[in-house]
């Protein structure tokens, strides 16, 4: 089916600039015929997100998605699934709301820092073996995946090929260049999975007045601090199945349900789903990417439909 | 004015499987509330590419484009300008053609290799000072662009913001990666900026069956080894204006002139554009940015329709 676009664009939104000095130049090559005496010093500009954008021919007056990705994931998280079907970016899009697909602080379009010094941490990658059993898809160690989970395991080399290096230090940065991109859009629904729920959450603390809503899939973390006020905003966090499989998880349920406390007292219209109690059985770390990810957004998108108000139409992109 | 996509979607292509045994491991902290005990060993996959697919609905049996990007950037170049008009991936979708926009090996959304031992070298990252002078918007150390040089200058900070940092071991790697994207696409024409020059041409060396047509614009390398038959081979290299002003550059056209003749040789249809003498002045090493992008795409895309017979409609995506 026709998908009809008024706009589509890229933005790049936060970050700094950051100057190198006292570096020895190098000869470097691009090919056979090229080379050149690089000058390492300079200005350079860290810690952007790359912003890709969609405004369907029919979005109305509904607030615009901002979709932040996981921990060692990119944009590309949201797009077609690992096998083939069609993500949750064309789900929302087909249900009539903009969408922006963040690629947030050193992850993916947005690009890293390879500048010495910036950074006092080193990158991260994540294996199969940790994919396996960190999105609970089985038990670590164990070739069987638990029973009646549903992520594709046709798809499980293609998810490998979908992670990137990532960092620990730059959640600070990711929080306050994710306000930028909200600056630039417009109040917002954000829309989150794993590490990008902490980093939605500690944006929503710096600038409450750009988040129209939250959608926390699978938190992997909750800010510290407590909530600034935040009245009526409506919250949803949603958890999957096999949450007892591993402490990490047992931990973060816990958390998320002391999340969502702190956040009802603060005034938020917040509430969690835990799917299987909802008779969902079977979803995995990765929902969006799961047998019945088809589903799930569509009980997210009404979800959005009936809580979120109608906003002025998306600001970006030109 | 609305565009109408029969199918969008991304996939993955290309590169390997790499094992790291051996090493320690150690907590790491995701957040207050959840830390692990990080295995570093295991399972990775390495040098693939990211492929982000558009077909608009009136594509009819036209051949797909395949979009590679230059040096320390992405598929982003190919998007909004830096100054927020309408890049050369929509120029080419409302001109009807299917686009493949890649993310080549260790770029953007494709990911890089944060493991010990793979590549040998040290990523480089492009200061604001050394686009300045190496895209020829003007001489090195001066704040005066070239007199009639066509970069927007106010996105100067914005194309900063699109460059990441990049490996030069990793060419033949991209070029065995692209040839595995075009497998993906079926026979397109390959259009690339600068470096992509270099690893489209490689490519074609490697899979001429799944070239139908080359565009290199302002390509910064051709591979060393002479040309396979090339029969009919539609090429076109384009390059812009400036040219003498560095000893790189006045190098670079004099290889594209005799990259030409080797074209030529092999039997293909090669043609070289060198703007200027085109009447079309001012153009720097960006002209997919430049004031007359649009121009320019416009001349691309009338060429590819004279040159390139028409296909069977792009395979991807689902």
């Amino acid at each position: 089916m026709t998908l009809r676009l008024a706009r589509r664009g890229s933005f790049f939104a936060g970050g700094r600039r950051v100057t190198v000095a006292g570096e020895p130049t190098r000869e470097i090559r691009f090919s056979a015929q090229a080379a050149i005496e690089h000058d390492p010093n300079g200005t350079f500009h860290v810690e952007q997100a790359y912003v890709q954008s969609f405004v369907p021919e029919d979005a109305g007056t509904r607030p615009p998605l901002v979709l932040v990705h996981g921990g060692c994931l990119t944009g590309a998280m949201w797009e077609t699934t690992p096998d083939g079907r069609a993500g949750w970016l064309e789900h929302f899009l087909r249900a009539g709301y903009p969408v922006h697909v963040v690629d947030g602080v050193e992850r993916g379009r947005a690009g890293w820092c390879a500048l010495p010094g910036i950074w006092p941490d080193s990158p991260v990658a994540r294996s199969a073996e940790e994919i396996w059993s960190l999105y609970r898809i089985g038990p670590a160690g164990s070739a069987d995946p638990f029973p009646g989970q549903r992520f594709p395991l046709a798809g499980l080399g293609t998810l490998l090929m979908q992670h990137v290096p990532r960092w620990f230090s730059t959640i600070p940065a990711a929080s306050d260049t994710l306000a930028a991109v909200l600056e630039r859009t417009g109040p917002a629904v954000v829309v989150s999975h794993s590490n990008g729920g902490l980093i939605s959450l500690e944006a929503t603390w710096r600038r409450p007045d750009l988040v129209a809503g939250l959608v926390c899939i699978e938190p992997s973390g909750f800010p510290e601090r407590p909530p600034p006020p935040l009245p009526g905003l409506p919250v949803l966090t949603v958890l999957g199945d096999f949450l007892d499989a591993t402490p990490l998880w047992r931990g973060l349920s816990a958390a998320a349900d002391q999340a969502d406390r702190r956040l009802r007292d603060a005034g938020a219209a917040a509430e969690l789903w835990r799917l299987p109690e909802q008779g969902v059985r079977g979803n995995t770390h990765m929902p969006m990417m799961d047998d019945n990810a088809a589903e799930i957004a569509d009980r997210i998108v009404a979800w959005i439909g009936a809580r979120v108000p109608a906003s002025r139409p998306s600001r970006e992109p030109a």
